[in-house]
């Protein structure tokens, strides 16, 4: 297998720019995804290992393979296999966190199939860790916060963390096992940092930064770091990272809904502030009287509607396409082959491409 | 500080037995622990923080340091310190997944502070995870199940899970953090593996032992590879995570409640079948057609009386001895010094006597 299937257009023109040697090297990434989380294949169920073993754009094992290069050897197959099982981690584990009608007292919404009602919910919950990756596929994917889904989606979380360090520790890639364990420490904290801030609407812009860069910029950076160890190849996953963030902050607020398929303001409803809100303040000061906690789903789309007249999303669109000038920038510092130096140019238009 | 405060009776045997150089290096765990935990202070919250550093009877770290011997090294202390860190781990995770009176719709109990809500939560539930490892503070701990726990506790178990790698293979440990996160890989197959089998009554003792081994022996058994790769001390420490695990699971039936701070019948209402009551079907078929679905408190702890009325829990027990028996028949087959041997002994009958 050369490519992985139903890859979306930004990643597409990755792989079509680049030489064999790209493709093939995802497709080992893929075979050792399905090692990794197909040996569990009877408790993970068929179903929902096969799901997570082939969604994905596979950002950041991309950025391992890239900033490898071309003589990246089995260690960056390795090390981008089990970044992406740390990624995986966090977005079964968000499910936990992210259920938010069941956080809110609402009704669960529980699908049914043939297989009983636990099988279905983790299927379910696999296929929204999915659509997490494969915008195309998040529409319609119903938010899963039945009980069953939340207790396997902990211990599933689990084992995928494991099993990226167990890779890496188990081939005597030391190295590589630090920084994957570092980056998943900072994803952690980023987490509790963004429950301790929840609700809480005098957040500053400083403190979100350090959010993101903490919940999401780190994997990129560790991620570019675990392909070559080059400070300027680190700082273009930071910048990226970032950026990534803000777009899909942005996203939360703008929709359009049958486009990311959640409800505008989902992050609103679950107390998470973001740039969007924290810009929009910044314009008009009456916003910063919101009480998130007294939102329900009316409110927070109409909430959306005002943040988006204080012209907030249009600042934030325009500082992540800064960040991804800055990343494209420290490219060039670099002695990077010029396919390479190219083809990280590509990801990291594919990661604004997502949201225009 | 030569010891740890506040542990309970059979640590204490071990401790006044041994020379000082174990004292000595169980401090320099609780040392590296609070570095651990403590470098989150902030996210963890002081409290929480110092109750998960300060907390248990560090049971697995003993081992590691028992094993190692004497002569063990800085390594020794750090392999303590992770193998502890992942229990922590589960621990925190397993207040997520345990949150019984939730789960089945009842009510939520939150205790408050003068600290707020979130921080009272997450304050009980440290506790929770600590009380798990002191059984005289057990008694009278509420279970939390509030949200906001439930959060902080998901990211909370993530963020221990990756300072025990990060902690190894910071250090360049390879070979440590590789059986550590064969043994962590091991504890979620296990609890995915206890989701899976929840409310089936017609699960057999294989299965069950299966589900023990890979749930609580496989970190016992890492925790004395640690210390020394030796097959003799690996079955040792198998042997008596075993025991621990059936005379855990006789306890939730047998109570008394006043010593356990649980009420009987925890795991049956959480649909967990356990060896009593698997026992007690072989003696009495009638009880295999009780619907665990069905099970309020009072009904559990009546299911508690017809398990007991089987005898089921003597033979528990009895295998349960056995097995520690076994246990510290492994330590003559190998060449260990005479002292080290008499504190495993030691700790072997530790694992009886919590429940004497």
């Amino acid at each position: 297998m050369n490519r992985p299937s139903a890859v979306p257009p930004p990643v597409t023109a990755v792989l079509d720019a680049s030489s064999r040697w790209l493709p093939a090297r995802l497709g080992e990434v893929e075979e050792l995804l399905r090692d990794s989380i197909g040996g569990h294949g009877e408790l993970l169920g068929g179903d929902a290992g096969e799901t997570l073993a082939a969604g994905g754009k596979r950002l950041r094992p991309m950025l391992v393979l890239l900033c490898a290069g071309q003589d990246g050897a089995e260690a960056a197959v390795r090390a981008a296999t089990a970044t992406e099982l740390v990624h995986m981690a966090t977005l079964v584990h968000d499910d936990v966190l992210d259920a938010a009608p069941l956080r809110r007292g609402r009704a669960t919404v529980v699908a049914t199939s043939g297989r009983g009602r636990a099988t279905a919910v983790g299927d379910l919950l696999f296929s929204r860790a999915f659509a997490e990756l494969e915008d195309p596929l998040r529409r319609g994917t119903p938010t899963v916060v039945a009980t069953a889904g939340r207790e396997r989606a902990v211990a599933t979380g689990d084992l995928l963390l494991s099993r990226a360090f167990a890779l890496l520790a188990g081939a005597g890639d030391t190295r590589a096992a630090a920084l994957l364990a570092e980056a998943s420490v900072a994803l952690a904290r980023g987490e509790l940092i963004q429950r301790q801030d929840a609700f809480d609407t005098a957040i500053s812009e400083h403190r979100y930064l350090e959010r993101c860069r903490l919940k999401t910029a780190q994997l990129f950076a560790c991620a570019c770091q675990l392909g070559r160890d080059e400070p300027a190849l680190r700082e273009f996953g930071t910048e990226i990272g970032l950026a990534f963030q803000l777009l899909d902050d942005v996203l939360d607020v703008s929709g359009p809904p049958e486009r990311t398929g959640k409800a505008r303001g989902t992050d609103l409803l679950d107390g998470t502030v973001t740039l969007p809100l924290i810009e929009a303040i910044a314009a008009d000061t009456e916003l910063a009287k919101t009480d998130l906690r007294a939102l329900d789903a009316a409110a927070a789309e109409r909430l959306c509607d005002r943040i988006a007249a204080t012209g907030a999303l249009e600042k934030v669109r325009a500082r992540a396409l800064e960040m991804v000038a800055a990343a494209k920038r420290r490219l060039e510092e670099d002695g990077l082959e010029p396919e390479q130096a190219g083809l990280l140019r590509l990801v990291a238009d594919g990661v604004v491409q997502r949201y225009s």
